[in-house]
């Protein structure tokens, strides 16, 4: 066996089926995504997910549109196609128009170019940022 | 010679002072930081890339403190410590607050754990996400 | 022809069948797997890397179950999923339970988190760890 | 204000100094490092952090010393200098010697550049590790 | 909707088409392949991007095909698929034979394996490689 | 201990002297650079490494200076710091003029940013790329 399958709620445990029952609570929707159904094999690290991911994503200082632009803009980075997907869906969900993804995309392509020109050409640090 | 000098205002060709006074005017700042000094070795380079940060950091359908956030979000993952300094201060200018910066740091680290769990659990994009 | 096609043992010329021969052998299997069927467009690369990888993952100072579940780790980290899957087996038939998977998992997801904090909050190296 | 300045344990607010103290008995150490004392600029973010690496960190599956070096693999994979050098410190403190070190970055290079040449080779995932 | 679809030219705005008929001119090619038409949602961006790439990939110190190879390395070390897809086929359009292909590959996945070797030996920057 | 010094040639063992004269005869240098008085530590790995390197930039299908362009492009794309520094000096040496350097960081910029763009869009990959 090399591949994992996702857990339903059908065949989890009482302890996957409260961390499933209040993520559809909290987002109210019917069932939980993929992501969660796989974390179930470790019903430890889902639950501690889970509660983390709630408690960052929250509304605050920032918007949750704000967050899950930032999610988006992790993830792209990284190149992690599941989380682009996800985190796309929930990004248009809380707000984000095409114009704003067309912008994120924009800065986030720039902000890995000249990242790799900032490293290339070892600019140091002005004295400036260092205060 | 294996590391590069900046380039300051009185020792740049017309060319790259002509950029390195938009930046001057278009930030209202009285130099330009080491960043640009360093990319004058490539006037073409410079030029074309700052053509393209101000079109893309402008205020458009989001704020330049959001673009400023996503720079540190994306700075932040690759490690970039020039960027990260740079961006994060242009953040700050821009009204980034600390309680903001920090759910910045947070998002961009819960970001980064999800994208690798989602990746070693080799979850399957949920079809709703693919519509 | 923009992508290569995997390279079988009948098509084979005597180097690569050579290299497949000792990879057979010393794991024990009836045929390699595709990582190496590509790597034969280069038969010197792939004897190179062959050679590098025996030595590397023989058991030694560390268990080669340890090896693997580190080889998992980084591939995780770089989203290759081709590495995620044929290391996460190779991990299992080391002896990695769910368990351990779990727990792999976990880590590697807050190593992620926490390098990226400690990048984002531009942490100084404690004066302890430099000596 | 670009920069942050650590938050010592004298000037630390109580929500704070209880993770401290938590840090410091845990880990029997008479002061916590300095990421600690950066992540204290977010409470919530510094006690979700500490609650989380000590419950992934804690001995289970996999022992702390292999834990130790799994974090290790991530933080040099992503190249956080912070990182490399307080885990590497910890990991040691665990029980790694050199030569465990020496073999875990063996594994560690080797697993990054098989990673690429997966990539690059564009090398499908056989049938069997799907399975 | 969470998921784009291409822009054909029959359904593209003026803007789009001259950056399409541009591109198509400048490469000879009776059609443009998928990045352009997902790009093409963000006309400005696509104009851009377009406008930078036709700019830094002309034949210059280095040639074209020298460029392309490098963009191999640059997207074999990040893994986007897309990216190892189109720039290893504009590199074997371009000249690259399958000799060197298999040399840039074994560069790449050497640099990536060093790369990380430095990082976890914590090796200092030779004086000399500072003058 | 939790940082490694540099091992001298007159400290060393017999088997990292002889990997040290053979990188000095064969770099034509009086002594060899940081990277391999650290990896001295782990006599095993430093002439597997020094063996390989060897191997992978000599001349061949590319140039040594198109080698270590390459490794410069991968080095820049990871932000190694120690590998940026040590590889463009070897480039310059190689032959690479400011005018090289200045495309290649171009190209290297540029590949990094539409490495995303074509991540965010989720691209597929052209049917004509597959072929």
């Amino acid at each position: 066996m090399s591949k994992l399958s996702p857990i339903e709620y059908v065949d989890a445990p009482p302890k996957v089926r409260a961390v499933f029952d209040d993520i559809k609570r909290v987002r109210g929707v019917p069932d939980v995504n993929n992501f969660w159904k796989y974390l179930a094999h470790d019903p430890a690290t889902l639950q501690r997910t889970w509660e983390s991911v709630k408690e960052v994503m929250e509304d605050g200082a920032l918007s949750p549109l704000m967050k899950e632009m930032i999610y988006v803009a992790v993830s792209v980075t990284n190149g992690c196609g599941y989380c682009i997907a996800s985190h796309s869906a929930s990004a248009r969900k809380a707000g984000m128009t095409e114009a704003m993804f067309g912008e994120l995309m924009a800065v986030v392509g720039m902000a890995n170019e000249t990242n790799r020109l900032a490293n290339g050409y070892r600019v140091p640090i002005d004295a400036a940022f260092d205060q």
